[in-house]
């Protein structure tokens, strides 16, 4: 084989994956439907394959980046080797992937392109062990490889639910700014101790994880009751800057419900049971 | 006079005050509605004050951490003095405070009461400039001090504001912990990810902080149109497992606004500006 590895899919994020390879020193083949994307890799060492077939016969390990997971199956054909998919989808289309003969690691990506290289950044596997076991090092070369397991569907899963974190604290963080903004305060003042307080809110968050897998969530920290009464505040203080109160009352929904069936005396983690419980 | 601080209210809260006074060396005088809170306190060398009025005269500095404002209203009783308020309430009701003729310092706790006397700690305070700088070094013994400035509003807006980024941020990780935990995985296992990404999320708020300050959000790192396209993913993994998906669909909502406001193309900051506009 002429390649260490080859790269499918040459958008902003392949690109990053493809010249982070290069950079490591391995040989990369990359392949894109659009073949002017790959112009800038090859400037910097990289075998362009005419087709993706090609692309895939070149190398014993194949990351993809495609748009969807429709866009990989067409493209798909691969004799032997093992197929890394960065491609973003679904838990159930990272399983249904994994059934098509392929030796199969699926992938979530937790950075944006520039930080792609940089080890500080994760990259969350899961699928074929033995195939990771194989591929972990030239994996290293983009991220820390986070390995998850056997099921295929569960970076995708992670990787879903930790945006959902995400989009949750920056909406929280920007519904807070738009509070501070409102009496005159900058975000630039407000955000070095919004940043700061999220080291204590990933203590409590540590804490909780063993009470949502015990079923039990004891306030010995502050009950939902006392939750409840700092959350009028919080949507009184919304009202009345004339700022949307949606996250606010969402928030204080869960804790105005958990209360009333009885679980006052609680702590946060007690909430997760409403989720589970679809309304 | 007797003591260097008054505490008055002895709940959770205030008896933690009470004893890290204690504990830094300084003398304490102690008040509470129910006496009997007082006696721990006096055990560990406090004063009880026989009436909040005596409190109020036995020392220059009065803590006060009562129920609400409106109780501290009805005790407040000080010839002289410096009064440093961290009784829970609103902007609005610690600027009406500062009126009463007291030299005055609203203050907002960001911890709970074992968090109390821990220097990682953080209290933020605002108001009278010139009563903080006398009390800051007796203030230190109850955690970092941090000065807001003049208006006495700030502390308790800043507290309210920081707490909403706190239950955004639980709420999204509990959300997150019930997707995980549905296919298998337990939150101890997804916990400790969870947690390092807050990393890399402190880092797209900070550069975010000045974008919301300049009313210019460039999509560089990732546009609203990509994240519209993920959170598909959220809302998806979401139904399929029967969880709860309000919060989500929030955030998809905000996201398709903006998009079809023309906004695509901008990072996920641009949402401050759907949030100022009252829905």
């Amino acid at each position: 084989m002429q390649s260490d590895v080859a790269v499918l899919g040459l958008g902003q994020m392949g690109s990053a994956l493809a010249s982070a390879f290069l950079r490591a020193g391995y040989r990369v083949t990359v392949w894109n439907r659009t073949a002017a994307k790959a112009t800038p890799l090859v400037a910097e060492g990289a075998t362009a394959a005419a087709t993706a077939a090609e692309a895939q016969r070149s190398a014993p390990v194949v990351v993809a980046c495609v748009l969807d997971y429709p866009a990989l199956t067409e493209i798909l054909d691969m004799p032997d080797g093992i197929l890394v998919n960065l491609t973003s989808g679904s838990p159930e289309q990272a399983r249904e992937m994994a059934t098509r003969g392929v030796r199969y690691l699926d992938g979530g990506i937790m950075t944006t392109p520039p930080g792609v290289g940089d080890e500080r950044s994760m990259i969350l596997y899961s699928g074929d062990q033995k195939a990771f076991a194989e591929t972990e090092k030239l994996l290293s070369a983009l991220a820390e490889p986070i390995n998850l397991g056997a099921d295929p569907g569960l970076a995708a899963l992670y990787d879903t639910a930790l945006l959902g974190i995400m989009w949750a604290t920056l909406t929280g963080w920007l519904h807070a700014s738009a509070l501070v903004t409102a009496d005159g305060a900058t975000a630039a003042h407000f955000t070095p101790l919004a940043t700061r307080w999220l080291g204590p809110i990933a203590g409590f968050i540590s804490t909780y994880a063993s009470q949502v897998d015990a079923g039990s969530y004891p306030g010995s920290d502050a009950t939902i009751d006392v939750h409840l009464a700092t959350l009028n505040h919080l949507v009184h203080a919304s009202d009345v800057r004339k700022i949307d109160s949606t996250l606010p009352r969402l928030l204080h929904d869960y804790a105005r419900r958990a209360v009333e069936a009885g679980h006052g005396a609680d702590g946060w983690a007690r909430i997760v049971e409403l989720l589970r419980a679809k309304a």
